[in-house]
């Protein structure tokens, strides 16, 4: 039964004490004034589930708070809010199902599991009647769902580009202003805490991809799971391609692309060249930013941190109000909304402007005959600059918007000509169809 | 009575037919499918009021939903929800309070009504026990209000950054890229539709104090109103300010500033050096952006177009979908909270960084007389340029943090020491505080 002197309080389950689990209790400690005063009840953290019982919390919670069973923290009596900020799908998947059909309202900075399962979480929230709210799934402390969700719940959007991933766009700004090396950025990115030692995840763009299919499950109203996502990383990106970007007026972003095209959804995460007077050019070091095109608003940005203990539980936190607010109110809040089944189209079918690096051999007719081929294959040249002289020659086409499918195509006809030594890297441009 | 095939529908009363009315009008009729999903229920115009019933309107409604009598617009028994796009306080306040008490949700985009007698029309709500949304406000596009209210919730909020008014913006944008003066950028403004023929209320900074004192209120739940804000136009900016700002690594720009001191609340518009790497650096031509800082979150900013109808409008239907959902679960949404008497920092306590332009003789001893006055009046400098030769000699200060109130003492015990022939711009520096 619950203790009368507690009545009134909401109490909060918290799966997972790392750093986001253990700022958000101290948030809710630090900063009981302003929650009381905005969820209008007071809010406190009851219990905790965590991995190792024995290791030391830098917490405001006693030690009988903790169980390494998380299970008994879903079902607990005095829980009357979950928080899951474990991670990974198994057990989270199930706690956060159980906690739901329970009647207990679930706050998820969970990206991977959203990224999978979303639909069919937010149907088993839906069918409960009660509230899943993900705000710190999608990069850390920047609102982006809840204006997605209601800000913009009239708004047709048709596109969102993002720099969604911290590690990446770190990377790729000591590459830049620094002139270093794709290797020497990422071993600094490592040694201050922004890459693990395994940087697969965010380097090859999973990271990326799953905020990827989370944004444009809600900005569309689609069902789109990671696996949907195209995904290419940086990992092949050398400094020569950055440097050629800034002669271009342009620099390399790991962008999250979501749009909707004639009806269907296209969404892929890749490098990409962004002009320099873009907002999204100047996101710079670890930061992300969601850049929004709606037809009725026009160009809206959203920047901040994407990660890091205190910004993601700062979002936690505004969901675990507002979720407490609705508990009070007697019912869930704004409805996250119908994922339909929407066609994606196809790779190939995909229109972008290209950056295409070739090496060829500096002698009369390269140029005409490479040209011919982009012709041939319906690409159309936007610029073409060639450098260097005899063996270092190079040429830099920068192409009009063309089928990715036919760029592809013009690719292997270059490859095949003989007139080319080696091809370079070819890079999306985001430019002339945002202009 | 209420027809029974119009059962479950909403129907909006709105007040104000001009550019974000039209648009509003226009949306809800082109988005109806996205409505629907998002509201859980229909949403039409059912009413408007307009001051003018012969002028042509391009909005998909027949003559007979129109109205000059406003009143009856508030009153009409199909009006479930009152959107206020008319501007001004008076009859708007009115028109708002009798919507309220009638257990009317209102929208509202009245920013000088909000900012001058929100407290007031926020109890009315809040007695009513109805919806009183304003996103529209402060901004137009940008989502400020609710992530404030609601993403950010928890988070103790430490100080707004704005740049609040396209006009005054697109002027800076100019004469920083350009070099052209204040007076061409006006001009071309004006040609443009940026620019009021009086440019009074966005020149000289009305029109941002008013969005600062409501960004004040909301993001401390404190009662600020426009008088409580301090304002500093643009119009004295002059050519040579921008070229300084450049030398020395910073942009002009016009900020609404909002701060919490120790408790206290320091609200002011003025022109600022802003550092060239600082986000709202990149704010260009007529966009806004409002950058927020706070404990746990950090460093978010918020960026896009602040004004138009489209964009104004689809910040109005986001209001208005919420209102619609909540008005079908029976109850108002979260509440905007409450505004406490909070003590104003006097203008004098303000700290910030200056620079300074003098412009003095060329002889020896007068930098060394100045310096001294600087320190005589415990303002330490962080830099000193000297430019040009003879009666041409300028002195450029940039100060470390100061009380306004020393450097004001300075600025006077420098004008009456003899050696300086003109005191040029004074202006703040955004930087240090930040860094």
């Amino acid at each position: 039964m619950r203790d009368p002197a507690e009545r009134g309080t909401v109490r909060v389950g918290v799966l997972g004490c790392g750093n986001v689990g253990a700022a958000l209790i101290r948030l809710v400690h630090d900063h009981a004034d302003i929650i009381t005063a905005r969820a209008g009840r007071k809010v406190e953290v009851s219990r905790v589930a965590v991995r190792d019982l024995t290791k030391g919390r830098d917490v405001p919670l006693g030690a009988d708070a903790f169980s390494d069973d998380p299970d008994s923290v879903v079902t607990a009596a005095d829980v009357d809010i979950v928080v899951e900020v474990m991670g990974g799908v198994d057990p989270a998947k199930d706690l956060i199902t159980r906690a739901l059909t329970s009647g207990k309202p679930v706050i998820s900075a969970n990206k991977e599991l959203l990224a999978n399962f979303g639909k069919e979480l937010v149907e088993v929230a839906e069918t409960a009647g009660v509230d899943l709210l993900f705000e710190a799934a999608v990069a850390g402390g920047i609102p982006l769902i809840r204006p997605l969700r209601e800000s913009l719940a009239g708004e047709r959007i048709t596109r969102v580009l993002g720099i969604v991933n911290g590690t990446t766009n770190y990377i790729l700004t000591r590459m830049t202003e620094d002139g270093w090396s794709f290797d020497d950025a990422l071993a600094e990115a490592q040694r201050l805490g922004f890459a693990e030692a395994d940087p697969t995840a965010d380097v090859e763009g999973y990271d990326a991809a799953s905020k990827a299919a989370i944004i444009a499950s809600i900005a569309f109203g689609a069902h789109v799971t990671q696996a949907d996502v195209h995904r290419e990383g940086i990992a092949k990106i050398i400094r020569e391609d950055v440097v050629a970007a800034g002669d271009l007026g342009y620099v390399v972003k790991l962008l999250a692309i979501a749009e909707t095209v004639d009806g269907s959804v296209s969404v892929r995460v890749h490098p990409a060249f962004v002009p320099k007077a873009h907002p999204l050019a100047a996101v710079r070091e670890s930061f992300n930013a969601v850049f929004i095109e709606g037809q009725a608003v026009g160009e809206l940005m959203l920047y901040g941190p994407g990660a890091g203990g205190g910004p993601t539980a700062s979002a936690v936190l505004g969901d675990l109000i507002d979720a407490a607010r609705n508990l009070a109110s007697g019912g869930p809040g704004a409805k996250v909304g119908h994922f339909e089944e929407r066609p994606m189209v196809p790779l190939d079918e995909v229109k972008s402007q290209y950056y295409v690096h070739l090496e060829v051999d500096d002698e009369p007719g390269v140029l005409a005959t490479i040209a011919g081929l982009f012709g041939d294959h319906g690409v159309s040249i936007l610029s073409v600059q060639q450098r260097g002289r005899g063996e270092e020659a190079e040429l830099v086409f920068v192409t009009h918007i063309a089928r990715t499918g036919d760029v592809m195509a013009t690719i292997e006809a270059v490859t095949e000509s003989g007139v080319v030594r080696r091809v370079g890297s070819v890079l999306r441009v985001i430019g002339e169809e945002h202009r």
